[in-house]
């Protein structure tokens, strides 16, 4: 079977917004045993769109559409889908009813512009969009089929595994294994692993290193390789395995964040039920909240607000404050301007548990803020799932 | 004129590696006045480039490719465009010479799968890569023109200035105005905005609307017509206008977050020089957190967790446990689960300030835990941009 992948939209035919939809779609159509030789974006202009839609139904078997299925006048899909099909729109009753029904539900009178929403061509068939007002389509004719999504990622991917059901499209199982790696680079994973390493996909994370392999023997010698140094595989994440381990043993953890500004308390909290483990955690981007949270005068005074003595009280103020098991606090500079004497990058994680508490130093590259607090965060994630 | 990009390479199609060159030279023709409605990303084989290139010539005036003029027997582009134009390919000893000159000066003999790199259809004129092995080329002929350039930006940046000179095109500047609005959907907008809706381009993003015009009077128009509603414009951020409005009034800000777990202290801290305005913050993501931040028990009885007078003692009890001149907070539901007979998507903000404080519920549609937070964070920010 041959598919392609169209995704409909001028921002993201000029990068305004990045598609990642088209390249996901070709991806995960592969892995089902399609071909997938071309994708296509297209603006938000009914000529180009109904010119290539017909173009790619021409040369292929299965043809899926992204986006421009909203309520405004720039949204095409539909009527191009109609036109390069040769099918009428026709007003769909029972779906307009559903779309009333989920402004309703948020409390708000649909707007007349989403009837357009109901409308699909002629002996398509919905497919219905639990998280959004834009239903898709499925239409098959003449050995073709041609299927029709929203844009936004979290609305489509459900409707995808719907329109794969009823398409009897299904995975074909490749052994694929994710090892996920902290604190070493990829060069020394290199390495490391020697020969090994010309044998995986290896991909730098802030985290650390995904290593991407596809025996399963290989995964063996590299898991004996690199002992201590794989956190987690496939879909696991740090804050997952925080989460799970104190779970397992009925302990809960309490943070204190300095340079990475609530970003560990966020990552704490992307864990559905995280609040049966996380106590709950402080920012404490000043002096003056670090010492109204606890942070000894003394502490600050003799050592300043980066370093491994702060980190260690901070820690043990969280873990005090919230009557947690286990504290955990970052402390550092992520720039743009060097703090105390200290390099942006420099950052120090402290540790507090019932025997006793600990602070580890780490230096990242300066690059940018953003970077540097992302990669301080799983610093302190990883130190935990080591050290706790 | 129309012109249209070709992304050429497996990796680019399924996303293995991001496809950023042809949105970016898409941008760029359009800014140098072409029309660009599509854009393709093509598998490293030759009877779909062949197709595609065919039929983008066709519809085209200008086809220009990246990708695939390396030297191993993947790399097509050279073949196929001979093929498409039909022309021969045929080999040119001066480009030989410099790309052996190249490899002389990295001191390495040149491998003989580079030969191929010195081919080029019949007819074409070489572009340079002073940057790689990879010459690109130009081939004129019918009312058509076709530009080859290899995949790598760094590579085939100084090669597009270069055939742009060639062939006259040069960039017009173009006014560009972003517009960011929170607090109506697009649908909304629509209604709002009536015909002039259809002059913008609209962008659904977690914080709200963001609409590109490019025109200076349209500009105005749309500010009149949604006074109050545009918190921004350009590079602007919710939390750099937050930042900026404190600095100015040299006041300070503390958050206390429950659903938004730490979110809103992390954008507000990706400000740089946050610490002058941003007090610090408290997530408290337990009921037992939130009553050892100073949440009077008898709200949390009387109330529950999520609540309207709940966020105003959040935000009262931020405002006084760091001192600050407001406090900002936000309770709600972020899902997989109701929370205390709250369907996810529930949010309230509350806010404290020196003349008293408030609180506003808001509804959000349960597009995942990722998107509520996100949302909620958002919601926090817009409404101490609009109400502080």
């Amino acid at each position: 079977m041959k598919a392609t992948v169209i995704g409909v939209g001028t921002e993201l035919l000029v990068g305004h917004t990045q598609d990642t939809n088209t390249a996901e779609l070709a991806a995960d159509l592969l892995e089902s045993g399609a071909e997938v030789e071309v994708s296509f974006r297209v603006a938000d202009e009914l000529e180009p769109l109904v010119r290539e839609l017909a173009h790619a139904l021409r040369h292929h078997d299965l043809v899926v559409t992204t986006g421009g299925l909203g309520p405004t006048p720039d949204d095409l899909t539909r009527e191009a889908v109609a036109r390069a099909i040769g099918a009428p729109l026709v007003a769909d009753e029972a779906m307009l009813e559903k779309i009333r029904a989920f402004f309703d539900r948020m409390g708000r009178p649909m707007p007349e512009a989403n009837r357009r929403q109901a409308m699909r061509p002629r002996g398509a068939e919905w497919i219905e969009n639990p998280r959004g007002t834009a239903p898709g389509f499925l239409w098959q004719g003449g050995g073709k089929t041609l299927l029709a999504l929203p844009g936004p990622p979290e609305e489509w991917r459900p409707m995808w595994e719907e329109a794969k059901r009823r398409l009897g499209l299904s995975k074909k199982p490749r052994y694929r294994k994710v090892l996920k790696t902290f604190g070493l680079g990829e060069s020394q994973l290199a390495e490391i692993l020697g020969p090994l390493f010309a044998e995986v996909g290896s991909y730098a994370k802030p985290w650390g290193v995904e290593l991407v392999v596809h025996d399963e023997d290989l995964v063996k010698k590299i898991r004996k390789k690199l002992k201590g140094k794989i956190w987690g595989e496939d879909e696991d994440t740090l804050a997952g395995l925080v989460h799970r381990r104190l779970l397992a043993e009925g302990k809960t953890l309490a943070v204190m964040e300095s340079v990475t500004g609530g970003l560990v308390a966020e990552l704490l909290t992307e864990v559905p039920g995280a609040s049966r483990t996380f106590r709950g955690g402080m920012v404490s981007y000043t002096r003056e909240a670090k010492a109204r949270f606890g942070v000894p005068e003394e502490v600050l005074e003799a050592h300043g607000q980066v370093s491994a003595p702060t980190a260690r009280a901070m820690a043990e103020a969280a873990r005090r404050l919230l009557d947690a098991d286990f504290g955990l606090a970052v402390t550092g500079v992520a720039g743009p301007e060097a703090l105390e004497g200290h390099p942006v990058g420099t950052v120090f994680v402290g540790l507090a548990t019932d025997r006793g508490s600990w602070a580890r130093p780490y230096r990242f590259p300066d690059q940018g803020r953003e970077r540097v607090r992302l990669r301080a965060a799983y610093a302190a994630l990883a130190y935990f799932w080591s050290e706790a």
